[in-house]
C-alpha cells in the first residue's frame, strides 16, 4: 500500500499515519519528497480496507500495490486452466466450447426438441434453468428437480454435458447428480455463503458477472470459490448496466481479453442475456468469439414463440444452425476451432 | 400496453401482430395514422415481457401502459403509509426518526458504548448488523444470534427499537425475538425468495435500493413484500453505482422526493453507505432530510478506529451528535420534527 | 404521443390534459379503460418536449411514439447508404473499409512512416489529428496546416484516403483541400453549430458517438447533418463512460448491430478509443467487424513509444498487419471482404 | 508516480522500465520487496500519460502520486475564494447566493416579469439563456444580443446582476458589456479553447459539470481556467447520466462537499437541470444547500406553461416563492444566510 500525504500535511499528521500503519501491523517505508511525502506500507492483508487509512488528517490518496485477489490472477498459473469433462470436452482450451438450450425446463417434449437440435447443429453443453425465482410472483418459477431429471436424460440422448443454475446453498447437493456445471447467476455474484459451498463442490462453476460488478470484484467472486479448493470456474460476461436503454445491458466485450490477460480462468460470453434482443444475439456471439471467448452461451427454444420465459431473446432453431457455421467461420482466426 | 408499428409495416405484419396479442388474451384496439399504425392492447397481465412483442416483424415500439406495480403505488393508499411501533414511534409520519448504530455488533461494550451515545443524541432506533457475509473469507463475520441478544438488550437498555439485516430465510424466525425491524441489503434486493418470505412476517422491513437498481425494479421489490400480505415496508436509498469513483456510491437524493409521488411507502436515506466516507456522511443526511426523507440510518460507533468493519464511514460521537443539531433545525423548513 | 392518465385522474384533469394538447396543435383521441384514460396525441412536431406534458396534473406517463429522427431512420432508405469515394472506395458497401495512421501529425518522418506501414498492410484511409487540443495546456497541441499538408501528401504518395478531425466552424473551409472526410470528435457530437455547417459540407462526416451518448442522441446529431443536405454521415462507435474503470471506456459493440437496425447510415468502431490499451485494440478490432461494422478505424504509429500522443493505445506496425491477417479470416464469415 | 511491478515481472522487465523512465525524465526510486518490485518515480510532467507505462511488459498498476491539477486544489488556497461583486454580493463566503430566472430570454415581457418575480422573493442574479442551440434545427434558437440587453436592463432596474452562457469563443467579448458572470454549459466543460479564453476574461466563470465528467475532469476544466490566470471560477453541480431514466439527470449532491473539500473555489448546484421535473426543483435545492452549496442556480419563469424552452423544469413564482422561505430555514443549519 501507498500512502501519499497532502503537500499541506504536517509532520505530526505523518507520524500519526505512520503509528497507526505500525499499529495495523505493517512495516513503513518512508520517502520524503520536495512536494510530497510518500509512505510505503508492506504487509496488507489482503481484505484491508484502504478506507482505514484514507480518513486520516492529512492523507492524500492511498493506492493498494498489490491486486486483492492471488489465486485466480495469471501469475499464479501463467499457462491458463483447462477444465476436463468426463466425455473427453476441454473448456479452456485450443476449442471453443458452445453451450446452447432453452431459458428454462418447461416440459419433455420443449427439452428434448431443443437438445436435439442444438446437438444437432454442434453445441457441446445443454443449458436450461429448472429453478427460476421471477421478479413477479405470479410468473412461471420453473420445475424444480424434474427439470433437471429431464436435463440429464436429455443430456445422455443427444450426447450433451448439462449445466443448470444454483440458486440456494441447499439446491448444491439437489442438482449434484444431475448437472455437469454449476451456474452462479449475476444476482448471486455477490452471494457470498453460495460461493463458498460451490468452493467445496467437485464440479465446475460458471460464475456470471453482476450487471453492476466491476471485473475486480468479479475476480474476487471467483477467488471465493478457488480458495475453497474448487478450481474449476468459468467466467461468464453477460451484459452489464450503463445509461443506454436500447439494448436490456450492455455487453461488455472488452472484458474477455481483459479477463484473458488479468486471470488465468476460462472466460464465456453470454450474448442472449447480454442484450436481451434475439437479433442482436448472433453478432454479439460472433463479436465475442472473435475477442477470444472460449465458450459461448447461447439461449435456443425449439419454439421461442411459445416459451414460457425469457422466448423475446431465445434463438430459432435455423437461427442458431447459422451462427454455429459463421462461428465455426470466426474461430480459426484467433486461432481456435469450434469444440 | 401500446403497439407502435413501424412506418414501413405491411399489413400482413400489422395483422400478425394483432393476432399474437390476442392469442395472449388482450384485447386489442387499432388506430390507423398517416405514418404509423398504432395498437392499444389492454389486459396485460402485470409481469407480461413487453420484448415478447417488440421483438415481432413490423414493430417500432412497445410501451406498457400501466405501472408494473399495484400495491405500493400512490394511488392505493393516496394519504401515505404510516407504520406504528409498540413504543408509539411512527414512521411515515410527521416526525423524522432517526436510526443510528455500529455496523456490527462486536461486543457488548462496544454495543452499549455505542447505543447509549446514538440514544443520547436523540436516536430512535439502534442498529447493528449480526450476520456479516464479507468480500474476504478471512474477514469478521459477525457474531449471529449473540449480536442479536445484544442490540434487543442494548434496545431495553436505553429506549431504542432494533434494526437489523435479514440475510437467508432461515434467519427470518432466528431474528424474529429480537429485532423490530428487518433489514434487507441492497445486494438482496432481488432474492424474491427472501422476499417472499419476508411479506409472511409481521415486522415491518426496511428495503435498501440495489446499487444498480432502477427506482422501478426497487418498487417491485417492495411489492414482492407488500403482495405477501406484508404492508409495513420503508424505502431505503443508499448509493448507486456511477462512473464516479470519488464516493464509494453516488447517493440519489432525487430518489427520496421520487418516491414519496410514486409510492405511498416511507422512504429512508443511508448517508453512511451513500458516501463510504465519513467525512461526507453529514451533508448527505442533511441533504436527505431536506429533501423529505421519513428517516435516515446512520453507521455511528462509539470509537470508530477501532471497528471491525466499515470505520471509514462510522461517525464519532461528537460528530454525531451536531448532526443530530443540525437536523433539528432543518427539519422544520419541510414541516417536519425529528422524533 | 401516447398519454396515459394516472388511475387517480379526475375528469377535470383529464379535459385540462386534452385541452392544452389541442393548444400545442395535436389532434387528440381519448380512450378510456377500466383502469385508465389514455389519450392519443396526433401531429406532434418532431422537437416537443414530453416533459410538458409529463408535468401535467394527474398524468402519468407520456410515450413518443414517432422516433424522433426521420432522415437516418431505416425506413427512409431501407438499403442502406453507401458512400463513394473519388478512388472508387465505397463505404457501407460489401467491403469493410480499414482506416489507420498516428493519433496526430507529429512531423512528416512520423507520418510517411506510418501510412506506408498501413497502406502496406491494406487500410484504405490513412487517419491523424492536425488540431489537438488536450486536457493539459502544456500539452502538444498539433502541427495545424501543415499537419493537413502532409496528411494529403502521404495520401497521395500510398494511394490512401485522408480523414482527419474538424472541432471548429473555421476549420471546415481550411481542412477541405486536405481531406476526403471529416471527423467529429466524441465531445463534439452535440456541438450542433458545429454539425449544422457540416450539413453544408459537400464530403463525408464520420460522426463519433458521445461517451454518455444513447443511440438515439447519436441518431439525432446525424439527423442534424443530414438535414443540412449531406446524406454522406458514418456512425462510429468509439466506447462510452460505464461504472468500469480497467479500460478507459467500455466499447459498446452491440451498438454496431442497432445503429444497422435503426438507421440506413454506415457504421464505423473505434477500438483505439474504445479501449485506451494497445493490448485490447486487436480484440475489439475483430469483434467490431465480427459483429457487422463497415469500418475501423485504428491508431497505428511507426513507433509508438515515441509518440507524442495516445502512444499507449496505438498498434506497433507488426500488430496492424498481423490484425488485418486477422480480419481477412473474420470478415467472409458475415458475408463481406476486407476493402 | 509509481510503478507496481507484476510478481512475475522479469529482472530485464524491470530494468527496461526503469530505463523508460528514465527517459522521460523522471527520477527512479526503486524498492524490492518480497513479493514486487516497486519503483517510485519522481518529476512527472502534470499532464504525463500513465498509460505509457502500463503498458510496458512487466508492468502491474501505475498510480499517479501527485492530484493533476494545482491551483484549484484546496492546499493552494485553504482559506476558501470568495468572488466579490460591484453590488457587493460575495460567492463563497457565509451567504448563500441565489441565481434565478428563465431557461431563454423570450421577450422583454417575459424577462421583466419574471426578473421581477426572482428580485422580489431574494434573488441576488438574474439568470437567462441568449443563445440556445437546439439538438433540433427547427427549436427556437436565442434572442442573441438582443438578449443580453434586456438582460442587462432587467437586471439593473430589479438590482441583480447577470448570469449567462458563452458557447463560442467569438461570444466571449460580446457579452463583456452585459453579465455579470459567465456561464459555462455542462457540454463545453472540455472545450479547451473556449476555456482558455475565459482564462484571460476579467469576469467570473460558473463551470458546470459534464454529465459525464468525474469530478476530477470537472476540477481539471477548472484548472484550465485558472491557469490562464482568472481565480474566479464557480463550480455547478447540474446532474449526472446513470442508468436511471426517472430523472433527465441525477443530481449527485455529494459533489457539493466533495468539491469543497478537494478545492477553493465556491460550489454551486442547479436542481433545474439536475432532475428536469419542476416538482423535484425544491427538495433538490433544499438538499444542495442542506449540503454546503455556495449558491443555487433555479429556472423560474412568470408563466412556465408558454416557456419555448424548458417550461417543464421552471418553477411557477409562488413556488419559487415557497423555496426561498424553506432556504432561509434551511441555511443557519449549516452556520450560513440566504444573501
Amino acid at each position: 500500500m501507498i500512502v501519499a500525504m497532502q503537500e499541506s500535511a504536517s509532520e505530526e499528521q505523518i507520524q500519526d499515519v505512520i503509528a497507526e500503519l505500525m499499529r495495523l501491523g505493517f512495516e513503513v517505508h518512508r520517502s520524503t519528497g520536495v512536494q510530497h511525502t510518500v509512505l510505503g506500507a508492506v504487509g496488507a492483508r489482503v481484505d484491508f480496507d484502504i478506507r482505514e487509512i484514507e480518513v486520516l488528517a492529512g492523507v492524500g490518496h492511498v493506492h493498494r500495490i498489490s491486486v486483492p485477489y492471488k489465486l485466480v490472477g495469471r501469475t499464479f498459473r501463467p499457462e491458463g486452466t483447462k477444465i476436463g469433462f468426463r466425455n473427453g470436452l476441454i473448456i479452456g482450451g485450443t476449442a471453443v466450447v458452445v453451450m446452447a438450450g432453452p431459458c428454462s425446463v418447461e416440459s419433455r417434449q420443449q427439452l428434448f426438441g431443443s437438445a436435439e437440435v442444438v446437438a444437432k447443429a454442434g453445441a457441446r453443453v445443454l443449458r436450461g434453468g429448472a429453478f427460476k425465482p421471477r421478479s413477479s410472483p405470479y410468473a412461471f418459477q420453473g420445475m424444480g428437480e424434474d427439470g433437471l431429471k429431464l436435463m440429464c436424460e436429455a443430456g445422455e440422448k443427444y450426447g450433451l454435458l448439462v449445466i443448470s443454475e444454483v440458486m440456494e446453498i441447499s439446491q448444491i447437493e439437489l442438482m449434484d447428480p444431475y448437472v455437469d456445471i454449476y451456474q452462479v447467476g449475476a444476482r448471486n455474484m455477490q452471494n457470498f455463503n453460495l460461493l463458498r459451498e460451490l468452493g467445496k463442490a467437485r464440479k465446475p462453476v460458471l460464475l456470471k458477472r453482476g450487471i453492476s460488478a466491476t471485473i475486480e470484484e468479479w475476480l474476487l467472486s471467483a477467488e471465493y470459490i478457488v480458495s475453497g479448493g474448487n478450481y474449476d470456474v468459468i467466467l461468464c460476461e453477460r451484459g452489464m448496466r450503463t445509461f443506454e436503454t436500447y439494448t436490456r445491458n450492455t455487453m461488455d466485450i472488452s472484458a474477455i481479453p481483459v479477463c484473458k490477460s488479468l486471470s488465468h480462468l476460462p472466460v464465456a460470453g453470454d450474448p442472449s442475456h447480454g442484450t436481451g434482443r434475439r437479433d442482436k444475439v448472433a453478432p454479439m456471439a460472433r463479436a465475442a468469439v472473435a475477442a477470444g471467448a472460449d465458450s459461448i452461451i447461447v439461449e435456443v427454444h425449439c419454439t421461442p414463440d411459445k416459451a414460457l420465459s425469457d422466448g423475446a431473446q431465445s434463438l430459432y432453431p435455423h437461427q442458431f444452425a447459422e451462427l454455429m457455421d459463421q462461428l465455426r467461420m470466426i474461430a480459426p482466426a484467433v486461432g481456435r476451432a469450434i469444440a
